[in-house]
């Protein structure tokens, strides 16, 4: 990658921008919890900052929510010199985190980054701070080498992409004229391996529902009462149990009726991407994978929907016993959806899925948090053709065409200001999004952030600019 | 009841009871909590003092446990003056208390007795201090009517009963010799109702077990890999499913094999205790009944063993939601037994059961927590047939059989001591044992001294004295 725009830009800049990073992933920015609302303010300082510095301009910390109802702060900065005839590219990422816990399965403290010559260790690494840090690191190289960008550039950086991003909506319609723009580049996924690049063309939708079951006015003596009343926990086991059946489809009533299916082109991709499952398992940390029979493990992750429980929770927990039966149960279910699914229709079927399975006499609340549509781009669209070219010429191999597992704003961005969504993330599979021992890839940060110059200047050629 | 011979004794007596109650039920003797020690023990003096000052000799507070794992004192006392060819008895309660959380549905303040003409609130009344007096004060009642009790007697009064009696059997063991008796009368159960009085011929035994499982090293991300890798909630909930069949039988092999039917004449009686659903359900605080189907209420709690979970917990619990695959799942099971079956064989029996549900690659961790095995006394013993009549005289109507649901020491007593066991014991289910606002009924008091006295002197004729 000799020869590239930036390569003689990261090779001397590695140092300054490992430092640069240390400093923001070592502000605790967890979104989800209150009492680290200063640090995620703080981030969007420190962010701010970062964009500033590479050179953009009119940076902004744009507060999100309402009066009452305060979101985080997301971070806003453009360069708008190349004229209104070049297109424009909007780039995505967020500042906040996932929370740390369970902090005892760290090796090192999730705050303080543990930098080694081939990675970095530490919450929100990879999870999106490198990947933010390395597309204004792009802009930064690109001012350094030519003074000068062949598009328009405009970033957005969220606060609250961990918790759902609750006011992302509400913010992309509130600043609709300034994030207008031809393309979004997202940069907060993952790429098959180190030596097998990737694209993702979709993003799967997410449906939420927090469900407590009441048997009892309170928790019983099970030598008094046990074999006679219901028990939470054993009705809330008997609900989760029955959310899959003998096959492994999900049981919501007409939960695939609109799945679409993969097209000739993708399924040939998904095929060339290699699978190693004792490699999967290894790196997934477990011993046997299980899921929707007929699928395989890469259909099951990006191309098909599922439901997980993300947890179950009824009665003593402690250590030792207590000889109770307990009187509520809480239950915590993730449906990710696929093209052509639809948020409402699937949150429907999942009310109707618990009124069905509830029995009678139990009182159930069901809280739903958030929802997301699934989001798809075509592998023909120019821009997806322009970053593939990118990364070929960094990587020095053509990306293979994956499915995005999770479900993030990108299907906003896309719906809300009408332009095609692409991925440039460089993450891993072993990179640990969202668990204990969160890594980066220095290797992989680099060639991203030269793949990312590569693509600006690249998209400077997208044919169509309306 | 005029004509029973402490009828009088009673009369002359209440108002002194009730005062001496009061003042030991100020005592906050909550065994479960390490800063109400120093109470246990204020109460152990305090029932020491009521013992000697009702005639019993050789009073002692004995300590239990070990150096450096002390346990809460029980306490002795004897009377030995009816000779060696009289039938020894031993009586047992229990001085401590159960903690009082919820404090806010307590009515009037836990440890401030609340007396009226017709009941005490406070706890402990009922479980088991007010039972433990009726005995104390039957004894007082004979001195002073006779001078001289036809039987032996001997007092044992834990401290240890309400956190699972952890150093009672170590204490039988080594103060065996002291506690040899022929007959255990145990006054710490309740009867049907005030006018249907009962006495209990069973207690179920008790295994537990702590389980558990790890599907992956650490929690996985629902988006990335969801749909793919196993999931321990998923898992867990799956095994606690299938712990009864669908008609609510429990499935570990072999459960019921040696499950005793009742006699006749128990299940005659069994149908004769009067069994309101709408009441039952209210006392219980639930809008429903289920169990193993075919078997009555009272059966399931009583006569039939069960399988109760008593905690589920795995992944994200708390506000919100967070996107996990959970790695780890525990739960807690609480299996209740029955004559004839046996501790060892059910665990044993259980962990079959975990080994063949859980899937290959589950890392499974077991953890026994304790085991009682069931205690049953024949309905046709003599000593049985005694208190019957004891009931019979001071309640005018003959007493039901019943059957105890929970586990206590009660077997330990039986078969370390090597003695049959009968209980007479005068709480009613609306006593609130381990609830807000326990009380006990001074009707039932009253003719529980009454009972006690005819019943001591009833058991002169035991036969069959070795």
């Amino acid at each position: 990658m000799g020869e590239l725009l930036l390569s003689d830009y990261v090779e001397r800049s590695k140092e300054r921008v490992v430092r640069t990073l240390v400093r923001w992933l070592q502000i605790p920015s967890i979104s989800a919890q209150a009492e680290h609302t200063g640090d995620v303010a703080t981030s969007a300082d420190f962010c701010a900052a970062l964009m500033s510095d590479a050179g953009l301009k009119k940076v902004e910390v744009l507060p999100t929510g309402s009066e009452g109802n305060a979101g985080a702060p997301a971070v806003y900065g453009e360069w708008l010199g190349a004229g209104k005839d070049a297109p424009t590219i909007l780039i995505y990422g967020h500042h906040d985190v996932q929370p740390v816990d369970p902090l005892g399965q760290w090796r090192s403290p999730p705050f303080e980054p543990d930098v080694s010559a081939t990675e970095i260790k530490a919450r929100g690494v990879s999870d999106d701070k490198g990947q933010v840090l390395m597309q204004i690191e792009a802009i930064h190289g690109l001012f350094t080498e030519r003074e000068h960008l062949p598009v328009n550039v405009k970033f957005l950086v969220e606060g609250e992409e961990e918790v759902g991003s609750p006011h992302f909506e509400q913010l992309l319609r509130s600043e609709g004229e300034r994030l207008k723009a031809d393309v979004v580049v997202v940069s907060d996924t993952e790429m098959v391996a180190p030596d097998i690049p990737s694209t993702v063309l979709s993003m799967r939708g997410l449906v939420t529902f927090d469900v407590v079951l009441r048997t009892g006015s309170s928790d019983l003596h099970s030598g008094i009462w046990g074999g006679t009343v219901p028990n939470a926990a054993l009705t809330a086991a008997r609900m989760v149990a029955s959310l899959h059946d003998g096959h492994g489809r999900v049981t919501l009533p007409g939960f695939y009726d609109r799945v679409r299916e993969l097209s000739a082109q993708e399924a040939r991709s998904l095929v060339e991407v290699p699978f190693d499952e004792a490699n999967f398992c290894r790196q997934a940390g477990v011993a046997f994978l299980e899921g929707e029979e007929g699928r395989s493990p890469y259909e099951r992750t990006g191309a098909r929907p599922t439901a997980e429980v993300v947890g179950i929770h009824s009665g003593y927990g402690d250590a030792g016993m207590k000889t109770i039966v307990p009187a509520v149960a809480n239950f915590k279910v993730a449906l990710r959806l696929v093209a052509d699914q639809r948020p409402e229709e699937v949150a429907t079927a999942f009310r109707q899925w618990v009124a069905e399975r509830a029995p009678k006499g139990v009182q159930v609340t069901l809280t739903p948090h958030g929802s997301v549509a699934p989001l798809s781009t075509s592998a023909d669209h120019p821009a997806v053709r322009i970053l593939s070219g990118a990364i070929e010429r960094t990587w020095g191999r053509r990306p293979l065409f994956t499915r995005g597992g999770g479900s993030g704003p990108e299907e906003s961005l896309g719906r809300v200001l009408a332009a095609p969504v692409i991925f440039l993330g460089v993450a891993l599979p072993e990179d640990n999004f969202h668990a204990p021992n969160e890594r980066l890839d220095l290797h992989q940060l680099w060639r991203g952030i030269i793949a990312s110059g590569e693509l600006l200047v690249g998209l400077a050629d997208l044919p169509n600019k309306p």
